[in-house]
């Protein structure tokens, strides 16, 4: 019946399970930023006189990888702070 | 029963749910755009003089990887901001 | 019971849900066009004097990917706008 | 219990739910074509000069890997759209 | 309860819910026609002059790879259009 | 409580959700016989000359592996069609 | 509360959901009858001279490979029509 | 409530749930029995002339991979014929 | 409420949904044992005058692989006839 | 509301429920020791002389792998019998 | 409502469920020692002088390997016997 | 009902369960930074004299695979102190 | 309604979940660890006189595996055991 | 209706849940770490003379991919025994 909740808890609390389930997505970065940096490191012990290319391509690529992870944190932030100050929670 | 939650509120918190359900999407992208850095780095350190066509060709194609992970931030700012707005919530 | 919400707000918060789930798709694409992206580094860095045609490829086959990623995007706004709208909510 | 929603209000509910299920099968075509894309880049790679047959038959092969993506969307569209005319809501 | 739900909605909500279900079986060609178009693309890309055969022998693999999600389709559409019609729904 | 839905109502119901459950086996031989018509393409690229027995031995195995989905399309038409038939719904 | 469900319907009910569950070991032999075809395909085309044996083994393996999937349509079946009569639903 | 089934249908309507979920078991051998497939049909292009011992090798290996398939068809029945009989429904 | 039901039938139900649940382990011994049954084909094709130790140490292998799938077999058994007899059911 | 259900009752069904949950660890040893036997079969192949060699260290690794499968059914039979005796169940 | 279940009931109902979900567990190094089980096998077939120091280091890592499986047994045996016994039921 | 529970508890318990759902994410990093790990020492024992830039690439390369884990850790930290003490909780 | 049962049950009932969803993580090392153990056992068949170097990073790197699998029976054995005595359960 | 639980029990309730769920991160870690203890007793097997500098980075590395473990570990601890203190409990 959950009679006894405010409008304000049942908002807050959907909220809290909404961001936790956003933050999901940040193992997708996680598994193919480490896998980049996997090839960074073995395309190093192979041309090591090439290090400062190979590290900025691999930077720069997961710098792109790294955004969805941030959407989801934006996201997440916006659940927590944002909306409930919009709706006067 | 939810007898207590106003209109308002059991929107809003099926908002929160269904965004963060959305943004679980950015674990593909995160996925995809790894591996795209890492392949480019090894590319890189097997070619350093081609640093410039792989770099440009990867971004290229991270970018269109991108997509999708941007479509659901979208929608869940959507149902965030917009959707309860035009509803007058 | 659910006894105090609108019908309104019953299919609002059903289409927040729906509009969710839809944009799961999206991480198909992510990863499929990410690899796409890697290998498409991984040929220019095999041959750079080919690169216009390999990244013309790479993008065609890339926005073909995109398709399934847009129609969930597609779905969901129509769930969030269209419908309601329809259905005079 | 739901004692106040109108039948019209649970079937565009349900419809909304299914339209977001139906369109998770876009995740299919999307990682499908994309290994498509990437190994057409590839093929590109080595054999410059038959480019045009190379992307003729990817995006061949693409197009038949894109309807069952079509056929999620059609569903989606009649579950949003066609379905509830015809039973008058 | 679902106390104010008649027979013919509550069908037609199951209706939608297992449509939705069905189609995700669409995921399997996709996955699969993709890596047929990916392999096909590389194999004219090893032998131009086959590109007839290749692309024949591919897209019969690939009409019968598709039946699985045609078959998804048809019941989906029974079970919005055909089996309704035959309850008087 | 369901109290106002009949037993007809019931038991179609539960046979849509079912015949949707059903359908999801169809993913299985579209991967399947995806691959065996990447596999065909490949054969036939390697030795052109050899597609007609190539191309058959692949239909023949892809025949076989339609079988479950064919399974699935039968137990959906029954559980939509025959069934109900013989309860008398 | 299921309070004017009858016991025949709750019985027919839960054998259409049951069937559908049991469907879904369908998509095993469906995958590895579409791998085993491909090996064939590919088996084939190398060695062209010995495509009956070839046929024959693969048709033979996939042969048990099928099993299974008889085995949930057995069950399928026994669920909607034998269990049902035995029972005197 | 589930107030007005007896206990008759409760437990054969469990027996039907549980007999679904017993034959998804059926997936594994399914695809092991097709991985096996696969493989004889490449040795015996490889060794036509060692057909007869491949097959052998295979069918065996089968026999004993379709054992766990067998286990849950004898659950399912016991689950629909054998147990509703000794309870004496 | 489950008010009608008897403890007989409650215990009943839930051991018939615990041995489905139980028999879902057989899928790991059929995709094991699938894949040494490929193993052993492939190694008696490649040395067919072997075939005898090859398929002794296949068997061998499979029937330590098949123990986990008789535990599974053995607790549905225990699950359906011996514990009701002990509770005097 | 389980009103009418007794303790001893409700203890044994979710017994029933949780020893068949823990049967599903028996995947893990399945697949594991079927690679083993694969493995096992294919290095007697190569070196049929060292037969007894490979075949015990199988076995010493196999039967290492089977204690966790041996643990679920200590497990579930402790559930099914040692636990309800103890507190007089 | 679970009215009539004592507070012991409930907790050793929690407790059987709980014991079996961290049984689960096991299929962890079920996979992980079956894979050094085949591994070890490989090896000894390939340097049967070897054997004694292969067998030491492979059952010195699935011993290891094993730890997790026996912390989930504790866990699972402290669930049914030992907090029981401290909170006095 | 919940009746007896507060907002300020409803709140707390709902932001407990979403902080753990939150950490899941951290299995992306945990799988991809081992994967560079081990791809880290296997460039070590190749070019043992470039251990230093391989190292530091690796390092590199994971603190950027690491963010997701700490975004994840934030929101985590957000929904147990910093949400709470704003609302007052 | 839960009304008969104490809040020391049910906080009890509830750690007896958590402590079991804890233990699930236990089968990452497991496997994890299963594969360290196949590749020390593989490098010391290829370098019988490394063997103790190599047994020796093979347990380090298996140590550091391990922690996050005690990590797990930390939290299991505070939920059943710490938490309670400190709540005066 | 939960009506006999206090706001304390139903906190530490979830708290429980929600540590439980929180430790299942710990298996990305436990993976990623045992890939790198099998790489670096291989690296170790191929220059046993490197086994400084491999150990060395592999723990480094490792010590990265530990630390989603130990957030995670940190967020349970803070759901058992730092928010309870905090909020009083």
């Amino acid at each position: 019946m959950l009679q006894g909740i405010s409008n304000e808890a049942f908002v807050l609390g959907c909220s809290a399970i909404g961001a936790g389930i956003a933050m999901i997505a940040g193992l997708g970065p996680g598994i193919g930023q480490g896998i980049a940096a996997g090839k960074g490191a073995e395309a190093v012990g192979r041309q090591p006189e090439a290090q400062g290319d190979i590290t900025r391509t691999m930077l720069l690529g997961q710098a792109v990888a790294e955004t969805t992870g941030i959407y989801s944190l934006v996201i997440a932030i916006i659940l927590l702070f944002v909306r409930p100050l919009l709706a006067g929670l």
